[in-house]
């Protein structure tokens, strides 16, 4: 790709050219500015694109999975979302994969631990677990709980629950391409029980004010919350609302953290859970990272680079990086809330973090140039 | 002081070396080993001893205060609490301040800042309030606030609230010894209202999810909690407890921490919130750092460096460096909670943290050697 | 691919699930046990090779590049290595790019800027500069130059110098990989000269003395040592190995930092340099991150996953994350010693760097299995 | 100390006053108004004054010293400067002491270690050596060497010697402030020798390449360099010089650090060198902070708080917190040289530290209003 550009390749072919690109080619070489301009390009242009998955039309695939593979065999039995330019690496957006996972009761996974750091956010049923190094988490619908990268950890529905789903998030594809996936299952395939049940997000609870002895030994890169319960949070983010204007950009969001030092719950996945308004239509931004979105309540719709995507409660949303996105809430009297889980904390730590507002328009919102 | 002891200081005095002592100090000189040993101790020599004040016997001084001076006369109308070993510089303990601040319904005291952290912990009363750069506070019994180095403040108690008692802590001894002490009245001598009122309570009450806009512009070195209510934080204790065996010294022992970095909430002081379950009695430890007690709930006692020193709700008491201590619920049905604040960030910012546990007897208590 | 292990997918096709899969993949969706093995390797599975660009081999191609585009038209004249498993990405080496330039006197590029971050080593040549953000830096044989992420810089060959070659190095395929890249070209295509030349490295030459106004304002992520000459690192180096055994892997190595923060020279990419004494032979180990070398003096080999690969100065050879390797001088009278860049901090950041000795055989060295 | 301004204490004697407080202090209490304005002062009042320590008039008595005592009685051979406000601690100014050591060829004192962190700057002699934890230093004339907080060490002169003359800086009045002074003999009395003589400083004297293998194993709150030899650091000072206009207060000031975090040689202590041109004469400042200097090279004077103090080679003189300061070259042709030590460390680690440039003057120089 040529740019008639100052500082920019711009080489028209010749026959020596060609047979010198040949000779460099057979001997693991190129020559650079036959590809500088699209591997420089002027600002990121991501392979993913912008994708709705809608409950409705995913719920029906998920429902059939336990009749067409038993949990043994599958390993983790999981319908995953996957954006049409990233097939080959099986990611939802960027590097981050996303799928919908359906357990009956009296199924469980076996024990295992990766260098992926790993998410779940529960969608439905009861008797939902996850044991991570040797802690037992009671899960309910919108519960969001980490199995952190290196951690032992299993999932399963108690006997007495009703089938449950929920969505794992994983940065998979970004351990791949950093080269530095592992992958162990445990020698006993499953592991003991060696705390209280729901012990660290009942320590740990109160947040600013936090258990003194778990404070001196805690050496891990990672949070160690493992569970936040959807209540108290979505508590937290509407008394927030109250006295808070909130981001132009995301109405009143706010951040999962890992208490210890107030960073992401991960140190490679954050995630949020922002609140729209009634009515609240927000302004336009774009920034490096990806975003996957589930709807945790009401209905809105987000515009995404110029196309408008409607969604409603389990829907899940992307959008990739330095993609233009606002957000609306559809409701003049219901608030929308949407989950959300990222790699910006990648972003941050690599010093590439990068965010620009929106100016094309007075108001900050985009055009619906596309639909 | 000659110590017989390889290594230390052991000269004999003779008429050569008092005249040579006499012909340095008047030079604005010294022989170190005249010295050395007193100012190298094998181990802290705190000038701080024990001490407890009794709320039985604090009270009526507190109580009279108002009926001879006012607020604006006295700038602040308060009880100190002093060691007496640091009477001259007006310590508690170590190098912290603390006293009974006494207000009544429709007092208010001129804003004013100063480079000393300080921070209040209500004992009686309502209506009484602090502003902190333009956020009001409501106070109630137990509540903790925060009113960091720097910040504009000022104190008051409404109208038609009853008169408010509470013990104020602050470094001001640390910022003297350090050379470091400002002090500034507001040109205005009352801030305006800025936020709504107990907004920063409301907004990080969370604390293990966070407002994500407030997150970005955070630069102060203090926590952006200011008020830290009790009955939120007593109830994380309290849960903490079912699941937590908690510090054999201390209980089950929780810190105030700012939540945006884990560290302490303010640089220079650390604050805790305690439970001893009934009958609990801990094992004796001893650490560099002075510690500032009030009792929040129950009765018991504490033994310090041998010696027994009762409690009941409101007393105060202190804890010296390197002194060997601890506590003990008395009673066998209730919880028993300690409130302290101590300068433990001091310690360790400067990596002079030390700690060690009480080996003298098996169940790691002291004999009671003194009373 | 199946796999026949408790806690791996291990799903036989029906005509159900094909089906299924079928539909699936109508809807931008997949089941994640038909990839779950390959996405989720037992240990890294890196599509890059091993692979050495011998000098002999890479110069004539160098030599042939000024006669065939001017670097007007190519931006910058730069023969890439690339791996053969990473074509698509043009990366040698996981997601590091490295390629060799040449210039001839009085040529210049014009100044541009990108999120990559950057880095060149000479190996031939006299006049060679880079001016950075307006600091002009004379570069001679096997200096090292940074040129950060978001910095403006350009690269030039004075009037009176000869052709100057040398190897760049970036990390231009990561920030593909995240979705992050930009690119800049001066609004003016050359920036002006606003500090004395090779300013920054005089001022920060003394590493454990540093110049306290300018420690003060620094604020960038990356050094603000741009230029570390060859002559006093390689010093420096051979007065450690005097009073230092090394390393068993790597002989002695010492790392190019961030004088103000201990960390690496760029948040993205680490820089080494290491001494192989006379006769030395390394055990072997492996660990996450890749790695690019540069033989800067004398020669020898190095064995990776079971190949020996032998090399002399200026050759250019990688090391794909996890793959085991040792290094050999083959000289029994000459140090050996190896330039090197990595993305070791990409992987500390995000908390996956991880280590192991090889231990099949006594001495920690490999068969060699292929050649 | 009464003061009629709003919000500062302004309470008249009443006898009913005089005797609340009689009996306030009968128990551990007293009232805060009697005392506020004096612990809460509009700006730090030191009780330590400017003092300098001319070289001619302490010299005698170095020089008797070791006719008076022997080392095995005094501990350490140290004649102390002793700031006049600060007679009680031994204090130089604010926290810190110094002294003057002076030791004969053959002569050594016992292993030892303390929380307080020490450091020499070497004045005179030859076969002087410092031992810590293991490693043996060689000091020649102005060479700077730690022994920081909890490290075994020891000095002497080796035979072949000449009287061997170092000024001490420890921190001991802050950690006896602090509570937190810690003091033991080693119990040989002497250590071993287990690393190379002079390692740490030649295997860190790159400072900006550093060796690999050291950087992963050290957890100490201190600097791994222990000698900072002078030659060096001036040279670097030297070529800072020349392309750095240095600061409008203190010429070209350089600190030293440690090269593993770009911080400050000891928690609690701070270092650096700083060069004034021929006839430069700086402007005033003040900040939070003490500070001990001592003139490496050259002649000149500084002013301070309005008084003039003139100085020459290897005199020391003490700047008080907050105190106006400016320093002068008296010489045209020759530059001059401070060495100095400060507790800055302190007051950053605390958030205390503040700074404010004079502007009494156009010039930014104070007036002589002493003499
Ligand atoms: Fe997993
Ligand atoms: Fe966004
Ligand atoms: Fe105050
Ligand atoms: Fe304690
Ligand atoms: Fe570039
Ligand atoms: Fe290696
Ligand atoms: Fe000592
Ligand atoms: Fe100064």
């Amino acid at each position: 790709m040529r740019e008639d550009i100052p500082g920019r390749a711009n080489v028209a072919d010749t026959p020596e050219l060609a047979a010198y690109y040949e000779e460099l080619a057979a001997r693991e070489m190129g020559a650079l500015w036959t590809v500088a301009n699209d591997i420089e390009p002027w600002f990121p242009k991501p392979k993913s694109v912008p994708v709705i998955w809608r409950w409705q039309d995913v719920r029906p695939f998920v429902d059939r999975a336990p009749g067409l593979v038993r949990p043994e065999d599958a390993g983790r039995r999981v319908v995953m979302l996957v954006n049409p330019g990233r097939r080959d690496i099986s990611a939802a957006v960027g590097l981050l994969y996303t799928g919908v996972q359906v357990m009956d009761p009296g199924e469980c996974a076996s024990a295992h631990r990766h260098m992926a750091s790993a998410l779940r956010f529960i969608m439905e049923g009861s008797g939902a677990y996850t044991i991570v190094e040797g802690e037992r988490m009671t899960l309910g619908a919108r519960d969001f709980v980490l199995t952190p990268n290196g951690t032992w950890h299993e999932h399963g529905v108690a006997e007495g629950g009703t089938r449950s789903i929920w969505q794992d998030g994983l940065d998979i594809p970004l351990m791949n391409a950093l080269d530095a996936n592992f992958y162990a299952v445990h020698p006993d395939l499953h592991q003991g029980e060696t705390k209280p049940v729901d012990s660290s997000a009942t320590l740990w609870s109160g947040g600013i004010i936090q258990p003194t002895e778990l404070r001196k030994n805690w050496q891990k890169p990672w949070s160690p919350v493992l569970k936040y319960a959807f209540e108290p949070a979505f508590e937290a983010l509407t008394r927030a609302a109250k006295v808070h204007e909130g981001s132009p950009f995301d109405g009143v969001i706010m951040e999962y953290v890992n208490p210890l030092t107030g960073g992401p719950v991960m140190p490679t996945i954050g995630s949020s859970l922002q609140l729209l308004r009634p009515g609240q239509h927000s302004r336009a931004h774009r920034h490096t990272g990806s975003i996957v979105y589930q709807v945790a309540r009401g209905s809105g719709f987000s515009i995404i680079d110029g196309k408008r995507y409607d969604w409603s409660e389990k829907d899940i949303f992307v959008v990739p990086s330095w993609s233009l996105h606002e957000h609306a809430n559809a409701s003049e009297s219901e608030d929308a809330c949407l989950f959300s889980f990222n790699d910006l904390p990648v972003m941050r730590a690599l010093g590439i973090y990068h965010e620009e507002a929106y100016t094309g328009t007075p108001d900050g919102r985009q055009a619906i140039i596309a639909g």
